[in-house]
């Protein structure tokens, strides 16, 4: 047996994946089997797990390094909706066949980035061969002060529903993914297409808002389904219902542009997935004390619907009138 | 809305595997987006990933029972390896389709079972669709005492290498899954033939060796990938050699049988995956205590071999004479 393995298995994880892991002692090199987690003292351990899938949740010729972002962002967006911050991740890996070596370098350098930004490391992983779609399988972890954690389950009634930053880039960043012509019957720019393309392939998971959403929040979670579908969840789960008045979602510019061009949209942008804003329920009494912390943070965050008594969701069009979208909203099994 | 989604995504979720998260309460009846884990007070937390396909870990007809014990049981048996005591598990499932509920229900019943048996508890998950074979992506976490994680790569020039349990019974039951006529041909009865395919199908992690493992072992690992490479992956990154004599590796009564038969079948036993046994390294002084403390917990060991310095890997036949299996061993990227 060589003094070192250069090529197989072994290998690619040492050359790919090993120095992804450098700043976090227990992942020993990625050459153990396990990875070992020294609690924070005082803090709770806050895990998710999702996957990307290629053809499913992003393109076979998206760059590896948006992939590779994506698949990291939208399990770090998981953890800031529950009010904690990033601490390491494991990543499992399926690949039909071995990539070619500049797709694994711009893959690493995708996971490089984003653990940067989100201030994880590697811990662990799993690697495989196996027909069917290139997949990656993220478990993050993050840590919370011990009893801050924040629950889907727990809003009250009366309380005010926050989201941050703006909806509906993404589910319009993917339709013009798909067909760029679309943009041209839109009347979009190029600068205005780009944002809305990068907002779908390079979600921007609100960490800065996470300390605000432990410390104000009675409920939250991040919105990966569309607004109103993880709305309903988060309503159905605390026992209550809610009502979203559609003239306070707050739109990015193109996204404005595009509905003002095509009001059906709206409820795209409604019912689209992929957002990954936070979701918060706020009691009345300290909606004015969120809204300083989350600018201070430097998170917009706006008051776009209300928690009541009784069951079910409601929504209003930007005109005011009720619209019927109870339906929308991404389901991998359709009832 | 319904008051209650009765079916698609979440009540699939809700329906099969919630009441596997009811002994954790920071599984939020997977109703959270994340769950929520309060560190046990002195305790480390061992952490590890892996996945099984069908088609690459398990056949499309094997029982969903059997795959569900499989999955977490490879996990777990990472876990033992360790040190560690199994906690909580989270869940990643991947279906082509919409399994059908009789499926469901077993692979829920394989779960519970396995649960029980491992002592581990569902906190979280994560369900979608998309075209492939069906994968499960377990991560599963432990707890060790603080300080007591066993590392592979701390093994000692001269320590003594153990493997509990006996070798070999997985690939050759992996041979006769394959191919039921191969038992005529090594004149095995059906006694024998449901032990080897048993032990293929569904893998008896040493829980109880744990503990001695983290009081007595210098470095260990779980053999899952053949005992040959494992091995070497061992000496490796203590930076020592191994050498494996083929007289003291243990073999089950059926798997003794068939090598008395047919020799050559001595290389398979040695370089076969999915033993799941563990690999522990002994400073030769603790030898005796190790020995003792492994029969007390119920648990067969067997000295197999020895580390040294220098590098590679060494292994004598039945026979004394030396084998030549260095290339063995299973690797999804082959060099």
């Amino acid at each position: 047996m060589a003094e070192r393995e250069t090529r197989g298995e072994d290998a690619l994880i040492q050359a790919t994946f090993a120095p992804l892991a450098s700043g976090f002692s227990g992942a020993f090199g990625l050459k153990d089997d396990c990875a070992l987690l020294t609690p924070p003292s005082g803090m709770d351990l806050v895990l998710t797990t999702d996957a990307v899938a290629e053809g499913v949740h992003f393109f076979p010729d998206d760059a590896a390094r948006d992939i590779a972002w994506k698949a990291l962002a939208v399990n770090v967006s998981d953890l800031v909706a529950k009010g904690a911050r990033p601490l390491a991740y494991l990543l499992g890996l399926s690949f039909p066949d071995r990539p070619d070596d500049a797709w694994l370098a711009d893959f690493q350098a995708g996971l490089a980035e984003a653990q940067a930004a989100f201030g994880l490391s590697l811990a662990g992983g799993d690697t495989d061969r196996r027909p069917g779609p290139l997949s990656i399988s993220i478990t993050a972890i993050g840590t919370v002060p011990q009893g801050k954690f924040v629950q889907r389950a727990t809003a009250r009634s009366g309380d005010l529903l926050f989201l941050s930053g703006t909806l509906g880039g993404s589910s319009l960043g993917l339709l013009l993914r798909r067909d760029a012509a679309w943009a041209v019957a839109m009347g979009l720019d190029e600068a205005a297409v780009r944002a809305l393309v990068s907002r779908y392939l390079c979600p921007q998971p609100k960490l800065a808002l996470a300390p605000v959403i432990s410390a104000f929040a009675s409920a939250a979670m991040d919105i990966s389904d569309g607004l109103v579908k993880d709305c309903g969840r988060l309503a159905r789960a605390s026992g209550l219902s809610a009502h979203i008045e559609g003239a306070l979602v707050p739109l990015s510019e193109p996204v404005r542009a595009a509905v003002a061009r095509s009001p059906d949209l709206f409820e795209r942008v409604l019912t689209g997935g992929d957002d990954y804003e936070v979701l918060a329920a706020v009691p009345p009494e300290r909606a004015v004390a969120f809204r300083e912390a989350a600018a201070k943070s430097g998170v917009a965050v706006a008051e776009v619907g209300r928690l009541s008594d009784g069951q079910g969701v409601t929504v209003t069009g930007r005109d005011g009138r009720a619209l019927d979208v109870m339906r929308g909203g991404w389901d991998h099994f359709p009832p």
